[in-house]
């Protein structure tokens, strides 16, 4: 998986991972009023509108960009049809060639994690029949739980060209609480970051990385640059840049000095674009994919500055 | 949410909670046959397999039990058609005046957490109109996330009369890896277990014990027995009994003296009882039910030796 995602994020000369995590106040009213009149103002509307929404910014950014993060969370709230919403929006998002990253943030054991596994980047099995359910190229993890909670993706990892990215140091607020405390004079995220790095020699690229990868937070930059010597063959997925406070200055840190090793994600700074004032005069509500587009043209340039 | 569990299992006199993890290796084939010739070999085949499967094992155990626990996992590995089967497993549980405590171990942070805490526990919101989606009464959440990664999550216990329950110390095999390390002399486990304490303060009930409760692995009985003096005031959530290999030995330290605090986890022991070779001479394939029920029974007569 990770060379695909190291050719895409080269072609199109921007390492920026576009989050889909729609929210119903981000969609303009016309998109709304066309679910709603199909399917009333309920979580099977709400789901339609999502997809509907999510394909006009894949249309607006998919030469721009190598890949999105569809936040499941966003799409789960609404039951079924919000999951089938957040599969339509993969399917539709590979059809544009982009690298998929499913933030689903799962950690569990033994048969549970099969389960996820399966559903999510293997096969689902019904009397030996084989699905592909989600169709992401690679999901987020969470390892408290341990390695035996994140072997079975691995096993999917290598059988189907899948990868992972688990939660080693998180963007928000309080997420030192747990992952800062100190073993033995290193911190909880370093020893995770050491695992990690240790379970990705598994199931390394041709291009210097391993398909297993890490989520670092551009809101700390000093832990971000201690991870990159620690890990130097593992990705960052790192969310934080942009409406959470990261800058383009707090990403260096998160880079090697080959310009790869980070995927930086931005959410609401690219799909709800079309809400800043400025943008709100300067575009119409039909326009808002300009704005949307705009700003992702705007955040490879400030990348640009990071990784030269 | 605690003092309605509580009150089901005082009325039951047991404190078990039946995992309904169904695989499609324990449905019986008249009920799969059922499914298939409506929806075929698919995911819906397997959704509609699994909720009839879960229809009958509630009808034979929800006079003796007091909770039952789907695992999310194994539904949304079937997709939309999967989640609404969940859902409707959870009405249906409902009816009977089961308690349900949602496995869906979930963390994430700020709108993101909102979303799986509206969907779950909450309610969704479509402009304005608001929609109970899943219907549980409790879920499983992971903390490495930290506490703004719990706080939504506990406005919608206040609001809605919900209940969580915290991943402490989890059953597996390598659960040691992370949860055991030690900070200052204590173990990370102790750490969140005391974290988790102090955030139930917010979410106590009438008879003694927080809304907040944690998930503590009956495979690991001297680290439960630490936990239950950090947190006297914490339900545990008891996973591993059975099949695991935890036995009712091991669960003394999770109870109290009031011979409340926990409520013991069997999946496979229980919705799998039919398949254990001395059940396969005594039962049809058609009264898996009486194998399923009858070891309910003695799944709580094996509790009353350790709750007196």
């Amino acid at each position: 998986m990770i060379d695909k995602l190291i050719e895409k994020i080269q072609e199109k000369e921007n390492p920026t991972v576009v989050g889909l995590d729609p929210r119903l106040n981000f969609i303009p009213e016309h998109i709304k009023n066309d679910a709603y009149e199909k399917f009333g103002k309920t979580p099977e509307g709400a789901a339609e509108a999502f997809y509907q929404f999510n394909c006009q910014i894949i249309d607006a950014i998919y030469d721009i960009v190598p890949a999105v993060k569809p936040q499941i969370a966003m799409y789960e709230q609404y039951g079924g049809a919000g999951i089938e919403a957040y599969i339509k929006t993969i399917k539709y998002a590979k059809e544009k060639e982009l690298v998929i990253i499913g933030d689903i943030k799962r950690g569990d054991i033994s048969t549970t994690a099969e389960a996820y596994a399966d559903g999510h980047i293997g096969r689902a099995n019904v009397e030996g029949e084989k699905f592909e359910v989600y169709h992401e190229d690679s999901i987020t993890l969470n390892a408290y739980l341990g390695y035996d909670s994140i072997q079975p993706f691995i096993k999917d990892c290598l059988e189907y060209n899948k990868g992972l990215f688990v939660l080693v140091k998180t963007s928000n607020p309080n997420s030192g609480q747990i992952q800062n405390l100190e073993v033995g004079g290193r911190k909880i995220y370093e020893i995770i970051g050491e695992m990690v790095a240790e379970w990705g020699q598994q199931v390394m690229g041709t291009k210097g990385y391993s398909s297993i990868g890490a989520v670092v937070g551009a809101t700390y930059p000093e832990e971000a640059t201690v991870l990159r010597k620690i890990m130097p063959h593992t990705y960052f997925l790192v969310p934080g840049y942009g409406a959470q406070g990261g800058t383009a200055e707090d990403l260096k840190g998160c880079f090697n000095k080959d310009g790869l090793g980070a995927v930086i994600n931005s959410s609401r700074g690219i799909i709800a674009a079309h809400l800043q004032e400025e943008n709100k005069r300067r575009f119409s509500e039909k326009e808002f994919y300009l704005a949307v587009r705009e700003s992702a043209v705007l955040m490879k340039a400030d990348l640009k500055k990071v990784i030269g």
